[in-house]
């Protein structure tokens, strides 16, 4: 067992700042990197130290896994925590930090390296029992054995081509009449796509709704899981809503889950925090779709319902610690919900937004957590993920979470980039999310530009500002029982207009 | 039962901002008022309405109630709220509110009559079996009998003049032989301050500590209690740091002091949210002071600990619906401290500091909650209570919620006027304070402004950013691996210094 004195975060933004307050309470020091662009962001002031490790793409500074290991030689780094997305499901780089001596705040290189490969995670979880998608275990040819495979899985199926991504070559099959004739399409598209006509059937999971479970394990075997999180609700096949727990789960199924999860852990020696993602259908089946190696964006919302640090945790594996939170002492207290705020125009496909954050101020209150890595007149870098932060409320149920969701939704203020925050409000006033149900199609089915909220938009705020003036004058010359507001700020629900 | 649609929040700074932020979550519209300093105070921006009641003198603004109530009639206002401190406890405001037509959030004019005088409280509750502080029942002038009385009750004893205040014919008597000299002092001082010799008894609380219980009833008789703070932490008399649970009680003890609690509270006919105060000494006896009839300052660390949101429940209860948390439901959770962040000099006596927050960032991150009302830029006005902010810590334990205060309080970026944070790290540090064994004495027996942290004065800050600006440069020449800091900010954690 090892004492962790001084950690490296190899990230930035919000989740280099999050690891680096939990390392604080525990009384590490911490080191952050930067590229150029980041050199006045948050996480580089808040760090005990900070180094600069190359221009702004990636490619030239927070993925230089050999320039990262460098630093930490020269000021002393014990362990090297890579937050999530950049080298935190490299195994590679996770074995060059063992190789140099460190600790690597994440699982081992084998553990990353067996749940990388769609093939390898297969194989490994196969004497797990583990639910997976029902389907043909390797390509086939031969379409009269597919078409009795299929009648076996029932239908509706999917035809998906061996060599397949991004949709190409891939074809629902509705019933045994459609099949001839979606399978003829598959193949010439494969054909003409991959230049490889062989196919996987796999079962049509219709509504599918993505929900994952956190765990977490030690670097003795003892492995436990902390219930759910519900990521639905996704634009451009991203998370951008998540909660826990799951509005649909029953204890049952949460439990069946969870033991899922902790199977699929166990089949590659897992340690650390990791998320098996599962798919469930319309009917409560669930499926194993993989695991993520690594902390996840959406992990407060875990925290808030169980009360457990997850980064907190992580140190204490690294440092080989046992766990001391038994899977019996954990239960869920109340419920979460998590945003992710991101400089994006949902008016406009979600394509991201650049500009300067004219406006920022966070909305504060009991049940009311922030995460980010901006203040006010920071610009948004180009070269990085468009998230400016994740808001996350907390409250006694669903419902009281939602309600605190959409007053700290009204309360943010942003301006100088389009967000997601109107598209979160309209997502929390939605019947189908406050009913719960709702699968990963939300976005499709019922989001349009048109739905979005038009709060204040410039005129109508520089209007307000002007009459403000007026009124405080009109106020200093006779001052008792106007009506008054103060300065004028865009996109919220603070006033900006006079009333009554 | 009645719905309120509207709320007047008769306050101003944080506590109006926190009534208002549960009001938003409830779908009740909001009402603030102002006086002309608090123009552009955020209360104000945060409301849905808001109108002027006057000058900045409280007397000729917030504490005019005729002018509050005019507001609500012209405004269609159901409620009014009133926060702490201003016109909470003013019976005849209560009285008026109710007799136009309007819901006090907060108790009976009748209640508040009660608890407001120490002669009428202690009638009230004589039914209870209230633990009271040892001593005579009414002023004494029998020297021999005092004597006597002082015996049964055990030294050291106090001698306190009937009409006094503020220590005058006060005296500490230690022993049987010191009786005869401490009563002569005390007699002929009472007969000097107050033109009336005549004393009454009490037993001296050694090592006192202040531990409330909040109470919660309703219009149907119901009482609970959602258990203790501590809030023995005082400077200048008045709370500065709390926390709950407390520190030293045991299941029996709370069990006991919850019990006289809501005893106060049937005895007055008590409901909406209100605090009963004890007095704990050194061997956890505990005896009632006085019922604070309000919302208090520190309810946020009871809020945390319990998960119910207190002005929630004061608008159900003011609309005269039935409590539904029944007190077999309610248990602590983990452990939560406040410090309360006063623009004082620690080092001046907490006098208090006036000026411009010139600099103002919040901590933030996972159990971390601010009430406050201020941003950045903004002047503290010297009209009010001083405090800027509320910081409170959540943890599952109290040396996580302490960690993580500290954390807090080093984040904390605040410049232009002293403040008490750095006292409040102090604390947070102390053995004292750490181990629990702490009473109301813990400023005077070991504060002294030398051992203040002296964290980057105004001239290293300076040369810091000098510095900052040069390496900026010089990277912007060569940049690699060149470690750097960002924009200077003074008083907190966030690096100011070159390293390495």
């Amino acid at each position: 067992m090892m004492t962790i004195n001084k950690i490296l975060v190899a990230n930035r933004g919000e989740i280099a700042l999050r690891v680096m307050r939990t390392a604080r309470e525990m009384g590490i020091k911490t080191v952050a990197i930067f590229s150029e662009a980041d050199r006045n962001a948050l996480h580089v002031r808040y760090a005990d130290e900070a180094v600069c490790v190359g221009p702004a793409p990636s490619s030239e500074s927070y993925l230089r896994g050999d320039a990262i290991i460098e630093v930490c030689r020269r000021l002393g780094v014990d362990a090297i925590h890579p937050g999530y997305g950049f080298l935190s499901e490299n195994a590679n780089f996770a074995r060059q930090v063992r190789e140099a001596g460190l600790l690597f705040i994440g699982p081992s290189p084998e553990s990353i390296e067996v749940m990388g490969s769609k093939l390898a995670a297969k194989a490994a979880v196969a004497d797990y029992d583990i639910p997976m998608v029902p389907g043909t275990p390797s390509a086939i040819t031969d379409r009269a054995e597919a078409k009795l495979i299929s009648a076996k899985i029932g239908y509706p199926i999917l035809i998906k081509a061996s060599a397949g991504g991004g949709g190409k070559g891939m074809r629902v099959v509705e019933s045994d009449a459609d099949f001839d004739e979606q399978m003829d399409r598959a193949v010439s598209e494969a054909i003409s796509s991959f230049g490889d006509g062989s196919v996987f059937i796999e079962k049509y999971v219709t509504s599918p709704r993505h929900v994952e479970i956190q765990v977490l394990g030690d670097q003795h075997g003892n492995i436990i899981h902390l219930f759910e999180r519900e990521c639905s609700v996704q634009r451009r096949h991203q998370k951008v809503v998540e909660e826990a727990p799951s509005a649909i789960l029953t204890p049952e199924i949460r439990e069946a889950m969870g033991q899922a999860a902790v199977g699929v852990a166990r089949a590659c020696n897992y340690y650390g925090a990791g998320t098996v993602e599962f798919i469930v259908d319309a009917n409560l089946n669930f499926y194993f779709l993989e695991m993520n190696t690594r902390l996840q964006v959406e992990h407060p919302v875990t925290e808030l319902i169980t009360g457990v640090d997850l980064v907190e945790q992580m140190i204490y594996i690294a440092e080989g610690k046992p766990l001391t939170i038994k899977q019996e002492d954990l239960q869920i207290k109340g419920h979460a919900v998590e945003i992710r705020v991101y400089a994006e125009d949902p008016a406009n496909n979600f394509l991201p937004d650049v500009g300067t954050l004219d406006t920022y101020v966070r909305p504060q209150g009991n049940g009311v957590r922030v995460d980010d890595g901006f203040e006010q007149g920071m610009a948004i870098p180009i070269y990085y993920d468009p998230m400016i932060a994740k808001l996350i409320t907390y409250g006694d149920d669903r419902a009281a979470a939602i309600q605190k969701m959409i007053r700290a939704i009204d309360e943010y203020q942003i301006s100088g980039v389009q967000t997601t925050l109107g598209f979160c409000r309209f997502v929390m006033n939605h019947d189908a999310f406050r009913s719960g149900q709702f699968d990963t199609g939300f976005v499709s089915k019922y989001f349009t530009a048109d739905v979005l909220d038009t709060k204040p938009d410039a005129e109508e705020t520089e209007l307000a500002a002007v009459f403000a003036a007026y009124l405080l004058d009109k106020q200093a010359a006779k001052p008792s029982q106007t009506q008054t507001v103060g300065p004028a700020r865009p996109k919220s629900q603070w006033r900006t207009k006079r009333l009554g």
